[in-house]
């Protein structure tokens, strides 16, 4: 009855049709136990347990618990009261008196935690070797590396254990396993989620992200999550950062591409650029080196100090439990001193502003999520040369605090499969998210384990967050003379309308350049104005209304299918002795007529 | 014919008359050389090359250049092509290839650098003693500190040398020297102005600012200043952030009231809280611990270490040209390692969620700039403890991002000023000016030297930057159901206001709650309608105005007094069967006679 994929869409028919998040966790009871993969979980609820939370759910009813009987799991450097939070590392293990923040908010919205998932040791590494609680491996071949550092989430969700699955991120934990397991991840703005209760890898970059079948899930879930916790004191209000619907998109160029050999993946890229422009995205090669800079900073710069912060009293009393590989990295850090760690910043400060020209040319970037993958063999053979191989385009994600949405790009005749990720401006999380999953359904690669499965259709966009709707009828329409005051702020075309037909229009005498009045008559069977709405920023839809000279203002404008949007509308007075045009339909024929 | 101090309108009034730059400068260079303190410049523009610049300005011609012919100083740790930069220490002087970023475009407006000005070596201190240039004191008593670490700039200014002098600002080296002084000074946000071309003490936090005789003349000279360079990564963009006309001020309370037993500056302080009062501010007790623990990590936590990366080569080879006293604590650094320098980001950051709630409570923070003074003798024998106490309410504001006027507060019985220091959020800058301004001028004690110059009135203030004004006509009045939509998102009424005579008032039927309409006919002569003008932010403007609902909208408003507001009007087809009640004046009135 239910999917391999237990998709939030798959669960609420389910839930529709009469099945109880009873049924939906003896479901998951039965898929775990059946689970080839013994590397996917440090600790799982145990199944009673699990029976039990799914009636405690029930019980309260799913009255305003948008995630009611939703299985998720979370990664183990994240606290779930009840079970042991390890970060890989036993000794290290503690119980946790209390939910991390983000797991608090799911469950309070019906969700049901069923384990924590194995990472690699203090999400130190993108392949999930560095465990030792074994390396899960990619759902689509047990010879591959799941990626890591997120790396049981990002199979648990895969193989249909659960709904969706937290990660963390900080180099690219939360999107090089969503890559190698066909999925979303979904990378928030960092400070977006909190991290009260994660164990810290980098505290000043770390960021929760979710593993989700579909981009539509991984933003309803992060939806839950959003917005600042007192125990976090990164975290911070949202100020959302709108993207038009056919964005610019930097593509990588020259040598900056570089797959290292992998052929197939590189394929997959060039096939999903093909779709972004099918799509009708502007492709628009850019210089990806100083993003690299920027990237390498996190390992070879200060920032893994932080790592070191994080664990330092344990490292001192409990070395010989660290994973090698993870301790030679932390005790890479010991000899850094203050100065290295502030001349970084300054680097990073110095490569903000040579990116900066780059973000005035695109809307946003779509880049392999990771540009090869590994046997578990090879990555154990070299786990440090082919672990930063995967991170390529990952790790200046989150030190310059960027969102940024990774989404499946298909499958190679291997039957691996490759990922590409979307990275957009601080807060554009939502605004990338349309684009994502448009990118994700035109791939027709499924998701996750069921490379059929059906992708849910990107939904219309609406008027972002953030933004405003203003219908415009003469001078600012595209292509006439004020078209300029919608652009220059950042506005964008949302579509072409028409009016209701009750609205006359006049060209008015006098008005430099030529302006029509719109005017609502009750009762008046015209043939409706030809009219276009736009989106504006909040604060440029301000400026742009307070600059409207008399006799025009704006008021609600009703168009033909019964929208109400604010647009220009004329004092009457005004229109003592202006020609009426409403016969043309349109200010644009009418000044075509003219000419 | 000019007067002590040299103040932009003296300035703009002898040009007026028909001065020349010319003759502006020979009084700089009479009164330079009549000066007895021998410790304000470090270098000086000679005589005949000043002569020189001025005719050089005057070959230019004012057209364009806002600070034509105005002669200022410049601290020794900011680049000025043609004289040696050292930061007062002699053997770290260079030749600069040119000038840094803010003197250029001071240049550029027209004004003459006179010279580069004394200061604590490389801005490490607050005091005026830590120069082998010797010590600047102030101009009210020879016995004393100028302040520091901008000793020279404080003074020159002080002393009628010029019309304002540049600092610079880490721990509140561009506010103490003010106070001392009584002077205004003007520290930005930090990344509004650019530091391209200065010397850094803590390059993240450091800030070029501006001392001058008024809050006018110094906000005139920042404007100047204002906007990103390329060559400084921590320069940005601004973003104004208003703050009301009637602030609520936060003001010390309890223990963390700190004057060192100095009765004098307390009774300044108190004096102040009731100008604030007397001006229409709400005087807000809060509790400054938060905001001292962050003062306290500029020296005791990892921050120095950017001194350290500012001279690390210099110090290695050059130690014993260092001030002894600056050289020790550079060298304090050298023990800290990069973990630290994380940890104190993350106890900043857990500050800056700490102080939020105060944040929530006032506009604005009025402090003591510093809460004591000491002669130079007392302040060398004890050169550490002592000048860290002038710090006290100065070194929070750069780590949190805040911008700051200090303003004279007036004198005590012993000669000595002190001052007052108005803090507000990052760019709140502009918003901060015209309170600061009423408090200078209320405060009646001139400017630098001369206790009795009149200062400037302050100016009315106007719709602030980044607000837009809304003129309201019924149910958003004060006291009407609707006014919290002008109140939640933090707008404030600028005035009320009447309607030019043209305008006639309806009470639309069935509108709840009840609401007017109001339509402009030509030729009427009506009564004019009693209106207030709010101001919005940009963006809550946007939404506000988005969410009326029809008949209603936003057009161009006529007042009594010809000025044209944004404003509400109503679409005319809605007036049929509508009651007129323009006879009322008012909606207020018509709804006062319907009770």
């Amino acid at each position: 009855m239910l999917p391999l994929m237990l998709t939030l869409p798959a669960l609420r028919a389910a839930y529709a049709e009469g099945a109880t998040p009873l049924d939906v966790i003896e479901e998951v009871i039965a898929r775990r136990a059946a689970l080839a993969d013994p590397a996917v979980f440090i600790s799982t609820v145990a199944d009673d347990d699990l029976r039990e939370a799914a009636r405690a759910v029930m019980a309260e009813g799913p009255e305003g618990k948008p995630l009611w009987g939703v299985p998720f799991a979370v990664k183990d450097n994240i606290d779930v009261a009840g079970l042991p939070t390890t970060a890989a590392c036993p000794a290290f293990a503690y119980d946790p008196a209390a939910d991390a923040a983000v797991v608090a908010r799911l469950r309070a919205a019906g969700a049901i935690v069923v384990g924590k998932t194995n990472l690699d040791q203090f999400a130190t590494g993108l392949n999930g070797t560095r465990s030792p609680y074994g390396a899960p491996r990619s759902v689509f071949n047990a010879d591959y590396v799941s990626g890591g550092s997120s790396s049981g989430s990002a199979v648990a969700v895969a193989a249909g254990l659960c709904c969706f699955a937290l990660g963390t991120d900080t180099a690219g934990s939360g999107r090089v396993p969503a890559a190698f397991n066909n999925l979303v991840g979904i990378k928030p703005t960092p400070g977006r989620v909190p991290n009260t209760g994660v164990v810290p890898a980098c505290r000043s970059v770390d960021v929760v992200t979710v593993f989700a079948g579909s981009v539509e899930d991984g933003v309803a879930v992060r939806r839950v999550m959003d917005g600042p916790d007192a125990g976090d004191p990164f975290s911070r209000q949202t100020v959302p950062a709108p993207l038009p619907p056919r964005p610019r998109i930097g593509v990588l160029a020259g040598a900056e591409r570089e797959f290292y050999g992998n052929a197939e993946v590189e394929a997959l890229y060039d096939a999903a650029i093909a779709r972004a422009e099918a799509l009708g995205a502007v492709v628009v090669p850019f210089d990806y080196a100083p993003f690299r800079e920027a990237a390498a900073l996190l390992y070879d710069g200060p920032w893994v100090a932080e790592r070191l912060a994080a664990v330092e009293g344990f490292l001192e009393t409990n070395a010989e439990d660290f994973d090698p590989t993870v301790r030679k990295i932390i005790e890479g850090a010991k000899g850094k001193t203050a100065v290295e760690a502030f001349r970084g910043r300054y680097r990073l400060e110095e490569l903000r502003k040579a990116v900066a020209p780059v973000w005035e040319a695109v809307d946003m970037l779509l880049l392999p999520t990771a540009p090869t993958t590994h046997t578990v063999a090879d990555m154990l053979a070299d786990p440090v040369a082919k672990n930063s191989q995967f991170g390529r385009y990952t790790n200046f994600a989150n030190l310059l605090g960027y969102a940024a949405i990774a989404v499946p790009a298909g499958f190679g005749a291997s039957g691996l499969p490759g990922g590409v990720t979307l990275v957009g401006p601080a807060f554009s999380d939502d605004a990338l998210a349309p684009f994502a999953a448009a990118m994700h359904a035109a791939a027709g690669c499924g998701m996750g384990k069921d490379r059929a499965a059906e992708v849910p259709p990107a939904p219309v966009p609406g008027v972002p967050e953030g933004m405003l709707a203003i219908c415009v009828v003469g001078a600012h329409l595209t292509g006439m003379p004020l078209n300029r005051e919608l652009t220059g702020p950042g506005g964008f075309l949302l579509r072409e309308a028409r009016t209701a037909p009750g609205y006359r229009l006049y060209a008015l005498a006098g008005t430099v350049p030529p302006k029509p009045g719109m005017v609502f008559e009750p009762g008046f069977q015209g043939p409706g104005l030809a009219v276009e709405v736009w989106a504006l920023p909040a604060a440029a839809f301000g400026a742009f209304v307070a600059a409207i000279p008399a006799p025009l203002g704006v008021g609600k404008v009703t168009l033909e299918d019964g929208a109400q949007v604010t647009g220009f509308l004329c004092e009457a007075h005004a229109l003592a002795g202006a020609e009426e045009i409403t016969r043309f339909g349109g200010w644009r024929a009418y000044r075509a007529a003219q000419s």
